[in-house]
């Protein structure tokens, strides 16, 4: 693990993560710039003081040099602004990454990292956790499977609340670099709200956003960036749609919602009830779909553990990606065939995609909200 | 009453609305071209037959010289390419209207009947009639109070899915009327069910759409006609929003729906719950207000008859106009001075307004969607 | 109208219900004992004063003598110690009746009205408005149907929050006296509330209770009766349930609700939103049927007036129950044969089972909870 | 751990939240009473089987006299019938103890245990996990607070469809032996799922059922046992509530829900929704409280993991008893003082008074339904 140390609040999810299913153990990283920090972390975590590394550089080279021991896959929950640098030292050096989201900060870089990947025929799992939900691999299963005939509209929306206030004034350390200009800049908004909803419309429907347009503006007055974002959408079978970005949403808990709608029927799925899919078909009166029901699709079922009416949350959805990734690096270690299944974790290619949505998005607003193309990747 | 033979759907919703409260009574009508029609459908609405005309223009004219016991009121539910002219005559011959929406279907109609209305100083009533609801009201009360703050944020959607199969091949003659491209056109979707949004966006909120970027688009295989709308909004404050108009959303029942986000709290109202409003306050936890709970505002206690958890509809939210309108109509007659309150009932300038948006809107999409300014009238 | 005078809440509902579908017209009354506030009413309701009468017995007598205008059938809207004496003189005058519920306060009594009735074969129709309800009829015709195979498990509450504080110590008239040792008693709870779940479980159902263990206790202190009942129910196929009947249940608006569990199925209708109805069947997931859909019963398709989306509420149930009394009395004006539909409006033996659950309940109550068998009538 | 081979499902779930939080290390066990089958589920989970006994006895013998790398705490997830002399055996060699729940099968051995625990200062922790649920936690602190004034009444259900068919005739283990009526009996449902309710009803209002009146029933037919009770309750301040136990009410997905009811306001929580809370003041409108949201109790901040709008869910609840047993055993073993927190993990006490509780409520029945003392322990 490169970053994570004391009071970084998305390491701790990952490490949840981990331990959920048993699959994956934590046993080397960099922790910190601060070798101290770095060190007084490692213990806390008990890990072996050997391999906690002064940086991520020396900590890629050393552990692609060890044998039977090193580590199958580097994790990295650093800023975005580093994401680059670290993955593509860990896949030169031959080892696989789990990266948080956004992939990076430029499609240039993106490309790269997904050319790596594919050139070393290496992971790079980024871990957008809500394709990772049971119920939205059912749906995106139900959309394969034509249940909603040809999909032509599609909503998704991020619109969190969390940042309604000046939060960044207040000595939020994680409000303070988003809605820095010069860190991270208007389209913050985008990398870290947007491409969640991006991905999750592309994930559930199977399809592309081919060309967008894009609206943007601020709710709180004094933030030095926009905070909010409206797009229009078009994707690659002629579906129309928008997303809404914002990360100042009054009395929205966390915001994550799409609906799909297609000319045989429709599906709604809200991150703040993950359990439970609205599917409505054309002929018939809407129906909840329950995570543990019987009836439902295999890809629900291998991601739900405890059953029928048992809740399972954001951990879980994340814990599905990390297991999915420690079968994926099994299967390539004993040397069997793996194949990614097109409902599988998000990879470089999602990555990417996030990247050339969230530039073209920019680019649309810039240029006054002109249809702008996203590039395919 | 012009309109509302056998089988005109909304005009029996008009008359269910004239009685509920008792304050309205049907007295003179033209109800078909067919005079035989006509007739049959005045005695069956125990009409006296002397005041069934052969057409409306016959109608001013005669009921406009009657004296104690003319109309106070014309009625028009035709079909909207017929309003402007219908409406025009019982302006011109002095008699006040209530007229189904849209008002008519260009903008210089609805100019000339909006200055007809001012010039003699009589009512023109457009039933809105979800602007009638109280707990509509009691939202845009709270908008004007400031509880929202500065509003921000405008999700507006009136996506039904009453049309999400070729109905106007199967007979329907509501549907055959509004896919009919040289009757309707594309621009049906919004005049239908985007003026719908708008008026309510406009009516909760307080404030004027400025301009708007839209994209249409096709659901229903085989249509003649666009049957859906994805908009972008800006508003008078600079407010940003989305307005979603649809005929072909299956799943969705009535679809009419708003969402409002200020600096300082925001609402939510959905017309298949019509008695609840969520508000959530910067300060606070989410809240469910309920139409007939203590500590509404005056407008809810006045649009409210029978009191919490006796759950009032769409026909009570109609009655309301119409009890509005007839009070405003009883408050002339007795020489009062009538002022319409803010949030009192659409008129001939809502009814403009709804109109210059959707040619607007048109306009937008067929430049590309470039950002088009909505005429302020 | 006997009853209903200036401040009478339930009687303005009646009145909203008669005109609502056009069917009823009121033309003669007692709207109160006060015979100058009488009149005052009546010029109100534009009723001609030579048929407001100076009590009920004069106006039954009167009325009865009258030739082709008499009138069709008495409302009674008086407070419910006065029904008995009150219907019984209409009835033995020839003339049907309408009667608020409960029908009256004993068994014998109501008895006795239920045979006057049936002799003299007119119609008495208790206002049980929520079996007016179009989706209360379609879940009625879906348990008749064998959708939920065999009926197994009743919960059936109206749990109101509406006295929540001592409203009868603020002159709130209703309150004083519901709530009044004397006039109401104890059973005040079950009579006013209670009767409203018992006859929704019947109707759904189509079961009888016919064992009752019941609980009282008060939850507003300083009250003079008590205000909560919880009941076990044993209904006449075995199966098994519970009411609970409040009057202070805080933060219940209405809090009339049921949910049915069968063999093969479940359903679940709340109050607060009655145009849905949540099914359940055994092999399938949770289904939300909507009033206005496709596919539903004649009897929900019967009682819908706008359809799909367009929400029907309190008036129209009560008015749904109106018109369903008028067409019964039309049928029997013209000689039609007339039969009480099974899932038709309540009637003088569903008031009499009413009452006979009601003094069971109390029985038990009185005897320290034990199984107490209600009268099959 | 004692139990929890291959295919026991509860076990893998103890594990999960051992792991979550990264408190608990699983280091000995007895995973079957095969001890091949025992050693192989060892492999699996990485346990050194130098410390994989033959059976609980010498397990309790010989981890009782290890020096330093002794188990702190002995996980007990066996058939409940095998509870009590397990836990004795644990009890007995001063180690403590969590076992799954119920307790045990006779109120004379949960007095037992109980007695032994406190005797020995011995940790006993009862895994109800919905205890441990952030917002039961917050619900429970409200109502210590007076938020809800004086409570009044309670109504509890832990109604689950998960029966609703005979599963035990279809292979189905679980369904198997908790219909057995020799190993189960009638008072399954109500300790398998009654005990839930019941203590979801202490741990939220701080009161204890003192009388119960029980009535049971049969849903599925073929079934050798009840599947269904219904209860009355009454509470040790003078409350009464009902409680509703099934283990086939269809369409139910897990069905645990409390609501209370007091003289200041109102509670609802229902477990499909863990999240949130329902809460209505006397004197203002419902609120939604979600977890993570600013504003909520120690408790409830204390038990959240990711905040806002990230759900948490049955895993995270159990995990919450887990930790918190660690930190107990942490305290204790550094010799700072540990007291229990009344708010804190369900114990022995709390296993006590849910046996008597069934216990109470099968006399009850047996009698008749008579109100049946349940012993204060």
């Amino acid at each position: 693990m490169v970053g994570g140390g004391p009071g970084a609040g998305i390491a701790e999810t990952h490490r949840t993560a981990m331990r959920l299913d048993d699959k994956c153990v934590l046993i080397a990283g960099v922790f910190s710039r601060d070798s101290e920090k770095s060190r007084r972390a490692a213990r806390q975590l008990r890990i072996d003081l050997d391999r906690v590394y002064p940086d991520y550089s020396v900590m890629a080279e050393v552990e692609s040099k060890r044998e039977s021991d090193r580590i199958d896959v580097a994790v990295i929950v650093t800023r975005t602004d580093s994401h680059f640098e670290i993955a593509r030292k860990f896949l030169q050096s031959g080892i696989q990454v789990i990266c948080d989201k956004p992939l990076c900060l430029s499609l240039t870089e993106a490309k790269e990292l997904k050319r790596l990947a594919e050139e070393k025929e290496l992971i790079l799992c980024l871990t957008h956790n809500y394709s990772g939900y049971a119920m939205v691999r059912h749906a995106a299963r139900m959309v394969r499977n034509g249940d909603l005939g040809k999909v032509c509209v599609v909503q998704a929306e991020h619109a969190s609340g969390w940042a309604a206030t000046l939060l960044e004034k207040q000595g939020h350390p994680q409000a303070a670099w988003r809605t820095d200009p010069v860190l991270s800049g208007d389209s913050s908004v985008l990398f870290d709200l947007g491409t969640h909803a991006h991905q999750l419309a592309r994930f559930v429907t199977g399809l592309e956003v081919t060309e967008v347009a894009a609206e943007m503006s601020q709710i709180v007055q004094g933030r030095a960036i926009k905070d909010n974002a409206n797009l229009l959408l078009r994707f690659s079978n002629g579906a129309r749609g928008t997303l809404w970005a914002s990360m100042a949403a009054i009395g929205n808990e966390h915001g994550l919602r799409i609906r799909v709608y297609g000319d045989r029927g429709s599906l709604a799925w809200h991150h703040e009830d993950p359990c439970h899919l609205r599917y409505c078909p054309l002929d018939g009166p809407q129906q909840i779909l329950a995570q543990g029901a019987d009836g439902l699709s295999a890809e629900a079922k291998r991601w739900t553990r405890a059953g029928l009416g048992h809740p399972e949350g954001f951990f879980e959805s994340f814990a599905n990606i990390y297991t999915e990734v420690a079968e994926a690096i099994l299967a390539k270690s004993e040397g069997r065939s793996y194949v990614k299944d097109e409902l599988g974790f998000p990879d470089a290619s999602d990555g990417a995609r996030g990247v050339a949505f969230v530039e073209s998005a920019m680019r649309s607003f810039a240029s006054g909200g002109v249809w702008t193309a996203v590039e395919a990747i």
